[in-house]
């Protein structure tokens, strides 16, 4: 099914990947960039995102600058996971084009009123930053959207970042909030399906042996993303979380989930930034998401490694 | 001293004296206004500035409006205070001139950058959601800025909304702890302050003597505003809070306060939006503004009648 | 009217003068004392307690040892405000009578459930540890209480350990809650009146001028109590906070305040262990108490040295 | 290894089978129970146990009723899961011995300063009310005790009683709190190792085929918990959580756990009684209890089968 999309991303190795991928796939239409601080500072994941899209042969997409800072709390970025740049590991080119003029959260606002309703997705691969600013500035945007994937949160293996938050959210607990309760029709890959979704062995191998730049940049992406392994989990390769959520809009049958509601911790500083599913139903709230748990990744990570191989 | 101001505002009766105090003032240049949500939603707030520049004969100043919910909470207003259209009582013509287009905060930060740092001074008169805002947006222009003035928030009196918040800053706690943290040079004119400072018997009168269109709305304006007298206080005047803030500008000398630290709460339901004063001086904290507490109100509403009376 | 007492204490200076005032009052029989920790460990105040009974010549009445930990937080004490014993000033013997042997809440509940209903009121001059685990291990006391008086709590005025909390509620705000949700028919004496109550300049000298030990104890405590001035608030006598919540038992006539409902904050850091008024009943909410906000206070430290002159 | 234990409990099905099982271990001293209020009534928990122990024909074991309210919140019970005695299933005679007199955490702390330190283990089997008033009353008894073995909380499926948070922690998470940060040496079994441990199938009527009153009373107890299945985790079986507590203390060979810090959530409604568990050590925190999270359920229940055949 053809589908126009908005993404929203931090770049980040995996961003990297889950932007190639939509690049790579012939039923969608990327309509614009939009970057975020997240891993790296907003400018640093604008430039990024250039990079990204000129190495995939289409600097005419779109990419702008938005939020720098959450809504109400101090930056956080990730530079012990993702290095220097936020997708070290291969040598980039400066980008050609320079992003353009204009304020990410008002693009987006703007782009989803010019384009018919029900016919762009979202997908969000940072913090919820630039989202929950463009929700807030025009609510008539949420149900013009055909729907929002977000890679974010986490429960049944708690967080990454403290022991029950993820990092997109807790960089932004009070925008992931927003999001959550404007009535979005949502859909999250949290890490508690991501965890599970080791790339497999040898992976960056495969990527280098397609013979593309592509395929160097991604293979230089993955050897530096997985130079420690992954010590913490006792697992040798490590899964590319923001790439699932690329996968799911392409290949929704083979992921799984529920439809269940979720609420965003703003308040307590021991908990600030998890995501409390209601998994069990218990609470009686009308589901305000569907809860991915678990995918099917050994296909996945075959299939996408097809649609690189189509970029140059 | 000359001053050169951008108001942000709410209007709101108040409100609308405050903007015509600095419109008859004659070492200050309104650069412009800025509508946020807070007495009134967003757009009518806009369309009262226009009506209240336009009454003061000054159709050439701008207008521009700003955000209509807070960062982080559900909007809600003061219709009940102000009336239907937040400035009540006068038989307001249609503003001939359209608010500006472009969003407020945006237009705060451009400005601000174009004049030469230290000549702007920032006068707060409603939530202050637009001002956040703009300070996340660029941390730069807080240390261009002259300085700011607000009127919000309330310690030694409670609040007026609930029993420890005032409705400034409870409408947007969020925004508030954002400009008490930000490092602006920061005047506050709480309801400590203008609870004690109401207005003259028989002002109403003394307005409508002027013999202007302005006194005429101005008399208007405070009959309603006091149509119920002041029960709550048992007075019989009330105080115009907002004018009380321009006041300081034009006449410090008449107001005593404190240098102290003040925060804001934003987690607990029980006092969420309270502006917590260390007036003592307990916490050892740096302050973060200057606290006004009391002020020569006789004084004030005497020269402020003078002021107004040199509008048409 | 006759009344009987039973005093839950931390004392404390002012602890001592309200002991010694109800020792002193003919129409109160004062049925034995629980000590509570506060401005000193429990141990300290129960001995400090039988220090007091035995100087005013009632050795026969009961001290009890209490709770020497709030509820649920860390202990804190005022050995800064009171001395190393609590009651530094004056040279106090070794009590002749050790406390009572059983736990002080424990000896409330029973003695409560031993008197006729309705004749039994409970002042409190402390953190309110004891009567709150007494309150929740017999619930059924709270009805069979005539009521409570307590010394707790401000709000005009802000508190004196944070900006808006007070010592004997922060110490142990769960207590606190406890006790103001329990239906208790509760009489407040808060620092708002206490603050403007003030001991009159050379009352020290005009206890001396008793000629009786009591009245030298008296000066002692007074002036250790007053060593420092009251620098804080510029004035050069201290108010004798706990005295005044004896004096509202013998003397109601000379205070004036409001029935309202008083919520207790237990969670924000910013605002822990405040008591907020809802002096305006904006809430809708029944009232829980009587706060006081003003007293005659030069009668009541006189009537207060008429009764002292009584003891030894 | 011999052990003395105190139980602290309120049963509720699992406990019951806790109880029977330390009674029937031929290495375990019970020196008493407490009762406290949790799935029941203190008072009826203390019945209860009365009827367990005289089931057992232990009669002499002596049990004493505890607090009967949470330290700070209201009471919360769970009669829908166990029934209106809390043991429904079979037909209990009524107790030959009436609990005690006296307070169970006084008796506690009596207990434990009476015996030997290291000596004594506590099994709390219920929410932590008893537990904590007596680490508050008596801190030196922390160190006085062996170790302290508990059935509370859940981290990684989640809560049962509201998405994050588990019966005995939420019903009183200040009690829970206090116990955590005391550093008494804990082990926790917590729903995460629990919900896994399902009873084997028919295992009602292997108890039935004991041929002893125990058996009957362990088949009824059994048939009445499964009476609906466990439809929300999709099993038939369910697992008798209390009792797995007491087989660590037995057979600590068969369970894996990890040594971590534990921290109670206190104050957020949405989070309120969540053990948040610091499973990775990301903290840097000292672990302050050791967490289950696996055993072998297959060699428990067999054990514990044999165990039971020894009782009348």
């Amino acid at each position: 099914m053809p589908c126009s999309l908005i993404i929203d991303t931090d770049p980040g190795h995996d961003d990297a990947f889950a932007i190639l991928l939509a690049l790579a796939s012939s039923n969608v239409t990327v309509l614009g960039l939009t970057a975020v601080a997240g891993n790296i500072p907003a400018r640093m994941a604008a430039e990024n995102a250039r990079r990204i899209v000129e190495l995939a042969g289409r600097a005419e997409v779109e990419v702008r600058t938005g939020a720098d800072l959450p809504l109400f709390r101090p930056a956080r970025h990730a530079h012990d996971i993702h290095g220097k740049t936020g997708i070290d590991g291969y040598d980039w080119a400066d980008p050609e084009v320079p992003p353009c003029g204009g304020y990410g959260p008002e693009w987006i606002i703007s782009t989803i009123r010019q384009h018919p309703p029900g016919t762009i997705t979202l997908l969000a691969l940072g913090p919820l930053t630039n989202i929950a600013q463009a929700f807030r500035r025009a609510p008539d945007i949420v149900a013009r959207l055909a729907g929002m994937v977000m890679m974010g949160g986490g429960f049944f293996e708690g967080g990454n970042v403290t022991p029950s938050a993820e990092f997109n959210i807790v960089v932004d607990p009070e925008a992931a909030s927003i999001v959550f309760r404007s009535g979005v029709r949502l859909t999250v890959l949290p890490i508690d399906c991501s965890n599970r979704a080791l790339m497999p062995g040898g992976w960056a191998d495969c990527c280098a042996a397609l013979g593309t730049r592509t395929g160097d940049a991604c293979a230089g992406m993955i050897r530096f993303f997985e130079r420690h392994g992954n010590a913490k989990y006792g697992t040798r390769t490590r899964p590319l979380h923001d790439v699932l959520a690329m996968a799911w809009i392409l290949w929704p049958e083979l992921f799984s989930g529920r439809a269940c509601h979720v609420g965003i911790e703003t308040s307590s500083p021991l908990t600030l930034g998890m995501t409390v599913v209601d998994w069990w139903h218990v609470l009686g709230k009308a589901p305000n998401c569907l809860w991915l748990r678990d995918c099917d990744h050994e296909t996945i990570y075959a299939r996408i490694l097809e649609c690189l191989s189509r970029l140059p």
